[in-house]
């Protein structure tokens, strides 16, 4: 069969584009209004023809036992057929029957032919519809060409081999259409096209696409593109505010089984190495980690927060002679702060250990950890990995071993021979972060490394100082691209000594009294950290903004959907 | 060597004693106060003696170099020192001369001997430290002798094999020690005995060790005790107000990782069966599942509730073409009951997927997943259940494959037939599924079954109703013991039928716009269900109360540690 030609927009499913006609960018209040009355306008249209097309077939066509709605599937029936998932669809099957259960993705209908795009997931088929005698009518075909797209169907079809493997889906071979009945009806008019939706962006555009900005193109070139390259980009505000459909195109798709692929291998790789994983309270009656940033709430009659880390609690689980434990779990931070990289709410993967005599015990640990992490993404979730690739372009993840351990003062003295300025005893901007980040990947070819021995004062008071040079402390975090994904150190796990940090950092030390009490009977030194899981999947793929490594993100101006 | 004699208690760390001499229970409030007095008083003399205790040792034994207090571990070392695990520790080690760091679980020493149990997590082992010239001095031994229980060692020994393997300790062999330090020193006044926490319970007995009730020994038997038999139980509100010494109790350390495994095999299944794993957001605007019993808050200018489930959340999921997801995440209820099965924070094991035609999918999965977890259970954690099984003994869970499946109709009639009145069209009270689940057992004998098609009543408003009955719905309790863990269903998916069940439901349509939305785009049918993390572990040892099952748990009451 041949191939067909690109989708027109049918009627009824033109949005409110976000570029007019001429390419020119119009005002943003402008954009709103005209977006508001096409959808008003639109919908009427579309409900008067939604409930139309719902109608079954017309009595009259004998055939119309071969297509239509199915009543509303309540578990009524209980039948041994056979669901074929589109990934296995291939060669192998040619000249089979099959039932597919698929979303129609695109189609397009000319008298008596029509082509179909089936997706599943990752997966999709095109199917043809083309008339048959004593099986497929013209009536059928129409019908066919008046689903709306993202609908669900089952489709009897056989397996057939086009002259042609199909270039445009991932499943080679072809389904011709027999029988197909419409599972579920998507409403015709759609937020934005899937297909904008998962129009590849170039390398390095992706810092562009912020939250609120919709990306301009450079001005000299807009006059030299055609009609049909005028792209329309779906703005992230808008794929966030419909993130179901969002969701579903393939890069969403692969970026959230990558995102549940960092978690299982974190978990193997820890499970392998003794720990157990640990849940511990949300609801606190302090706050984990100081006062500030932390959402409050009235926990029946009394005052509570939510945690912002589950760090008194793990510390307290291996002061419990739990040894190693993790956790994956919410983390919950209050932070009027609006950047790439920052949620009110994301996940955190925790980590504690007792430690024999030196957090380089950890750090050891956690480097082989990430090791098994990164091996497991590039083999486990390859065909993943090339799908995001294929809409957000990205330099595959450099991971050298071993593991590059720098402490902050060679860090400093790296960004001091770059004639960049800092200060020894203070804590690194993101920008610096970032140049640092870019040194360490021109000396030693890698993107990942660990920067260890903070200065006191840039770690919280529960720190556990350098033996040899106290304005320094046995701490470190991890950066990845040069942004920080992890932070950890050996804890103090004596407490007078801890007592007197707080009273140094200006705590008031009858607060964390519990905090202090949890060390008094017999501690083990311990250490750990706590990772972003987002982050680090959004480092990973070099995504450019959280939001995208996050199901459904929040922050100080989202918390819908 | 010689077994030594059961520990006397050291005078500094007898506590506050919940029964009198005579064996006769003091009031509540006299308890409180006594125990709060004899603190008062055993602290400042624990605190002076502490402090003399922690000095190191006299200059003038010239074998000083071998005991004493470690300085606090700062990483100021790192050495290629090997520690052996406890449980490691064997007959195949004999003569070897090992490094051990464990918790002092007991020591008695008289004159020239001392006689230690070291105790690491789950292990412990028997360490004698006898004069020796040259090596151990008696006033190295009487040094040991001061070292407050609970105290974290470092002991240099050679592993010897007793003329009688030791039958109080985990390992059969024992240590002969050389050297010992103390790593982090515990206050030597312990909020209660580990020996006291750690005491075999007899069956039957669990159900009346409530939360706030000291249980009672009947009257009759008091006398007949003899002085060291006087058990002190220690109440559940003080394991709890002090979790992180009672978490160190063999039982709870098997517990938690009962827990723990749990959820590995939870996932485990689920991967194999092409789930995978999601996280939703806590931080919602709307309340989950209704209004009641939500945990208000203000997010940054907005009204904010923390979610009662990923309800909504893994629904827009599948919607969202991800097919199957699981969640493990917190679950959040504001409910003021104060029952042995609730609380007010637990860990939901969330489950969501598309359904081709019938629920049953869904229960046939389930019925497996469950099978992989108890067969798991058994199998893998054998050591921790029988270690449960000594402090709190129970018999082994039942389950029968294939799984028991009866619908609520049939659920009605045998109770009715055992002359137990209900309603069919009403939900079952908790004292009834207890009922019910007996007469499974004795019916059937199993454990765990399922209950499907509940009456609508009993059901929220998102609940498919069956197609050939709309009295019923296609939805599924299973239960563990005769307590339900589980609640689920298949949903409703399309749009118009949801807000025609919620409008019947009596509630605003308009505050549940952006669920009905999620459904509008084409929806596969689906269905899922939650599952109580705690509840299952609970019931499957039969622990009796949930708090048990929980590392933090948090009632209307308790909200620390």
């Amino acid at each position: 069969m041949e191939q067909p030609q690109k989708t027109e927009q049918p009627v009824e499913q033109v949005q409110a584009q976000e570029v007019d006609a001429e390419g020119k960018k119009p005002s943003k209040n402008a954009l709103k209004k005209a977006q508001k009355e096409a959808e008003k306008a639109a919908k009427k249209e579309a409900q008067k023809k939604a409930q139309a097309e719902k109608q079954q077939p017309e009595e009259e066509d004998p055939l119309a036992a071969n297509y239509g709605d199915y009543e509303l599937i309540q578990s009524q029936e209980k039948t041994d057929r056979v669901w074929t998932p589109v990934r296995c669809i291939d060669e192998s099957m040619v000249g089979k029957n099959i039932l597919v259960r698929a979303r129609l993705q695109n189609s397009r209908v000319k008298g008596s032919i029509g082509f179909l795009v089936l997706r599943e997931q990752f997966a999709d088929i095109q199917a043809v519809i083309a008339y048959k005698e004593g099986q497929v009518s013209k009536k059928m075909i129409k019908w066919v060409g008046g689903i709306p797209k993202e609908s669900i169907v089952d489709v009897y079809a056989e397996v057939t081999k086009p002259e042609q493997p199909v270039q445009s889906c991932s499943q080679k071979v072809e389904l011709l259409v027999n029988r197909i009945y419409v599972v579920s009806r998507s409403h015709p008019l759609l937020p934005f096209q899937l297909e904008d939706a998962s129009r590849p962006i170039k390398k390095g555009e992706i810092e562009m696409e912020d939250y609120n900005v919709v990306p301009t193109q450079p001005e000299e070139k807009k006059e030299e593109k055609k009609e049909d390259e005028l792209n329309i980009i779906v703005s992230l505000k808008t794929r966030l505010d419909n993130r179901v459909i969002d969701l579903r195109t393939k890069a969403n798709q692969a970026i959230m089984r990558v995102q549940s692929g960092v978690c299982q291998l974190f978990r193997e790789f820890l499970y392998q190495n003794g720990f157990i994983e640990i849940h511990t309270p949300k609801l606190i009656a302090g706050s984990s980690e100081g006062g500030a940033n932390v959402f409050k709430l009235k926990y029946f009659n009394q005052d509570a927060c939510l945690a912002q880390s589950p760090q008194l609690y793990k510390q307290m689980c291996v002061m419990a002679d739990f040894d190693r434990v993790f956790e994956i779990g919410p983390v919950f931070r209050a932070e009027n702060s609006f950047t790439h990289r920052h949620m009110c709410e994301f996940t955190g993967l925790d980590i504690e250990m007792a430690i024999k005599e030196n957090y380089h015990e950890v750090l050891d640990l956690l480097g082989d950890m990430f090791g098994y992490i990164f091996e497991g993404l590039e083999t486990r979730y390859k065909v993943e990995l090339e799908t995001i690739n294929q809409q957000f372009p990205f330099d595959p993840f450099k991971f050298k071993r071993p593991v590059v351990k720098l402490t902050f003062e060679e860090g400093v003295k790296m960004l001091h021979e770059a004639g960049i300025q800092q200060d020894p005893l203070e804590d690194l901007s993101t920008e610096t972060e970032r140049k640092l980040g870019a040194l360490v990947k021109e000396k030693y070819d890698t993107d990942f490394y660990m920067l260890h021995r903070y200065p006191k004062s840039a770690r919280p008071f529960y720190t556990m100082v350098c033996k040899d040079d106290d304005r320094y402390t046995n701490s470190y975090d991890f950066f990845m691209r040069g942004e920080e994904i992890t932070s950890g150190a050996q804890r103090i796990h004596e407490p007078e000594f801890l007592k007197k940090r707080a009273m140094e950092c200006g705590l008031n030390v009858d607060t964390i009294k519990d905090y202090i009490e949890a060390f008094k009977y017999g501690a083990y030194p311990h250490g750990g950290c706590g990772i972003g899981l987002e982050r680090v999947v959004m480092l990973y793929c070099a995504l450019g903004n959280i939001r995208k490594s996050c199901m459904f993100p929040r922050d100080p101006k989202r918390i819908t959907p």
